[in-house]
């Protein structure tokens, strides 16, 4: 990088962990809209006039009917440039527009029903003793269906497509649909859920791996590039120009997806350390010094994968990018056997806090202060902690955090500010083992329409990934011990089993775990499969 | 270019003219299959066995129903291969097997199409006064809708998906669509007929101008990449080395589309030189040295325009190049002014020398020598010789051609051995002014379905440009003799009138030309917009 580009990239105001992050920590839908949506209506600071909104409203439906012509570029950049700067209200108002006066002409999708459910279907039979009349009525047959086919698609696919090959477009419609996921998000308008989901069918066409680019980030990117690393890497932000300098240096890799139609900006990117032994710790990938040789690392560790594009929701880029990596690193350096992940496991801490928080009022409800030992009384009331590990609560808890139960210790210690708990050796070595149990029972066997509870569990084992390890104290910083009460995941990715896993994790929800891991949650083993 | 990539280029073997070429001479239908299927079909001589098909019928059905697994790459790759090595009987037999049997699920869709027709489509009104209750109420039928929209797309654009994102795949959907159409040439299947509609729209929508990158192909490129220029240019065939590298060289451009998917092969290439006036002949273009000056130049001239996908027939790239090229070149050389064509006319003779047969015929039938003189007599009888054209050219020919009136011996003349005709300087006078007469009348006024008769003709005009000249012996080889009784065409191109044309030759099938062009057919001027 040149002078000039270094400069620039000094002047980069380092964001805090403002952009949408994916997978390996995925966003929830609400945290999603907060950044997406404020970081855009702050373009206009003052609500719009009506006459502005109906500008932008005309430019839109020019952008639509309009047939092809010279203009259609200035309409679409008109109408790109009026939506940006339209307020929150007013975008809604123009997405509901959209979605409800451009979505299909119902009178012909009838019409060709009546007129499709006339003709007489193609058979196997027929297909045999077909003439050329035979011949002539298939034909319009399918002529028929094809034309049902195209008036099922809404009108505003126009003017999907047409941004799509617009310059800028494809960018425009993914910051269009990070606006209506965020509206979606808020309140459940049917005919906006519609255009979403169609969006998306189309943004996934667009975006297929084969129209995607592989690139290595390095420190010979143009600063431009770089900055938006710094500026969207969420999983662990990056604090200064040393720390990314890092992790684009020996012993770091950096690989992004890029699209031709959104230039100098990755649609995803991943940065992967390479180590002797797969990490315990965040802290030894983020600040351990001097990395090790690579030619002495066996292990490339993932530990952080961040998507660029809020619009981009749901769209999985992120397998793909991670088989091609493995495949690529493989390649490149044959040592390298393992390939695993360091990973948060977000939604953990929310389960347990609310898990002891229910089940601490339920025994209070029902005082179950005597039925407690055989843990019967309520069909909803369970202990969720063994009676030694409840003991050890009790017993070491005094004059920190008061409760009538070990659940409702529990919940007091660490919901306690400060995260006080983690100050005390004594009370890490006590929640040390119901946390790390709970957290394998969490990760093994808390399902969501037979898919792991947990977001960034579910994203691996989707993508063929294996539960590892857990590991204790892998994360104290705030957010760590927030979400995951500082345990982090090693996800393991074997490329002969990659696809089976997924496989079978997709039709089965059948989540591939070590023995180490499964042993922590033995006496459930057997209702494994149960969801809820 | 490296001695090792040179000596590799040495060795092609320049392919005469068998390759696929667009726009400025699109192939007919038929000429397409020949050229695709023989190519093809040879790579397996000996026709397959029962077995053979067989296992790739199961390849195909595989690569459709199976799951994602590691295992359907290999799946793809044994569909292609096998693919590939099946004959030509046994292609179209895999083909209809895929049209027929993994269409659509009708039964379902008869099943969606009685769901959709029972419940209420959203209102204007409803959407008012609309509750949680109706907000689930519309969710199921924007549902509804949405599975039938599904439902009615083939089972094998699952087939087609998978093979866009596999390597090589969308070559291979290319070459697939290529046989297709040359099967559909020789027999109207309405099944296959179907699939080949649904494939074309599929092609369209990923090789959208957005996914192409334009680059300028020069000497430098490596050889495997000029090679392909050597053997798709189909146009004015290279002949040699020397031939190649002078269309690279000084005062010339040579500019193609490349798809990230497919390699080192543009999927249409266009061949421009730069010129001080918009040349007359071919011969100045392809054969006159030393070039001018660059800076000389005021007129880029498009020579040449091939595709290299026969597959990718009626997906118009070639729109979306011109525009890019002249934006391009305009920005580079703000000197050239002037963007034009010289481009063949490959329906003219075809055309003039049925219409002087069929009335030839119809004057010898009815004895029309008497009622010659005021042209009527039959309504399908016209003399489309004016009366001092039919007197030169009863004049000037005796001894060489004969025939009882003007169109007769102009047919004889025309279709005489080796193009005789040329080589006299008399009759080239006298046919001079007919043919290019009757050339400016097939260009202006012969339309098939609203537009353009001759399919270069429509290329151009669809595109948004204007018919400036026609020019006399502009093209003197066999071909240009043959399909174009030796003239070709100037069509311009002015960037602030590309849309505004190609808009309203679309919706009106109307065609802009020179005033010089329009002269020719001044009597006929009335009656312009008349289509058959």
């Amino acid at each position: 990088m040149n002078k000039k580009g270094l400069s620039i990239l000094m002047r980069i105001r380092m964001r805090p962990n403002s952009a949408a992050k994916l997978s390996l920590s995925p966003l929830t839908q609400n945290e999603l809209n907060q950044t997406q949506m404020n970081s855009q209506v702050n373009q206009s600071a003052s609500s719009n006039t009506e006459r502005e909104f109906e500008l932008v409203r005309a430019s839109m439906n020019s952008a639509i009917s309009m047939n092809k012509t010279e203009v259609l570029d200035a309409v679409l950049n008109d109408f790109s440039a009026g939506y940006f700067n339209l307020d929150h209200e007013n975008r809604r108002r123009l997405l509901l527009v959209l979605a409800k006066e451009y979505d299909l002409n119902r009178t012909q999708v009838r019409e060709l029903i009546k007129q499709y459910l006339g003709l007489e279907p193609p058979s196997g039979e027929n297909a045999q003793s077909s003439g050329l009349e035979e011949e002539g009525l298939l034909s319009a047959f399918y002529r028929t269906e094809r034309n049902l086919r195209h008036a099922l698609n809404p009108v505003y696919e126009v003017l999907f497509e047409r941004l799509n090959t617009h310059p800028g477009g494809l960018k425009f419609l993914s910051s269009l649909r990070a606006d209506i996921l965020s509206i979606l998000a808020e309140e459940n308008i049917a005919s906006l859920r519609a255009l979403d989901s169609y969006l998306k069918e189309k943004l996934s066409t667009w975006l297929s791996p084969a129209a995607l680019e592989l690139h290595q980030i390095t420190w010979d990117d143009p600063a431009s590039l770089l900055e938006k690393i710094v500026a969207y890497e969420a999983v662990h932000p990056i604090s200064n120009l040393l720390d990314l300098k890092r992790r684009l240096g020996v012993g770091r890799r950096c690989f992004g997806y890029l699209h031709p139609a959104i230039s100098g900006e990755p649609l995803i990117f991943i940065e992967v350390a390479l180590l002797k032994n797969v990490a315990q710790t965040i802290q030894e990938v983020l600040w351990d010094d001097p990395p090790i040789l690579e030619c002495e690392a066996t292990c490339a560790l993932f530990y952080s994968i961040s998507s660029t594009q809020p619009g981009l929701s749901g769209i999985n880029l992120g397998k793909f990018l991670i088989k091609r990596v493995i495949t690529l690193v493989k390649r490149d350096m044959p040592h390298i056997t393992t390939f695993a992940t360091l990973s948060p496991i977000p939604g953990f801490m929310q389960w347990l806090l609310s898990k002891l928080a229910s089940q601490s009022n339920l025994a209070e409800a029902e005082d179950m202060s005597q039925s407690s030992a055989n843990g019967s009384g309520s069909t909803f009331w369970e202990n969720i902690l063994e009676p030694e590990e409840e003991k050890a609560i009790m017993d070491s808890s005094a004059g920190i955090a008061a409760g009538k139960s070990g659940m409702e210790v529990m919940l007091n210690l660490l919901t306690s500010t400060n995260y006080e708990w983690t100050n005390s050796a004594e009370l890490l070595l006590v929640l040390k083992p119901p946390l790390m149990r709970l957290c394998a029972r969490f990760l093994l066997q808390e399902k969501k329409r037979g898919k792991a509870l947990d977001s960034v569990a579910n994203f691996h084992l989707q993508n063929g990934a294996m539960m590892e390890r857990i590991n204790w104290m892998a994360d104290r910083s705030e957010k760590g011990l927030r979400q995951s009460g500082g345990i982090m995941v090693n996800y393991v990715y074997r490329l002969e089993n990659i696809e089976e896993y997924a496989q079978s994790y997709f039709s089965k929800g059948h989540i591939h775990a070590s023995a180490d891991l499964r042993r922590y949650v033995k006496p459930l083993e057997e209702h494994e499969e149960r969801t809820d």
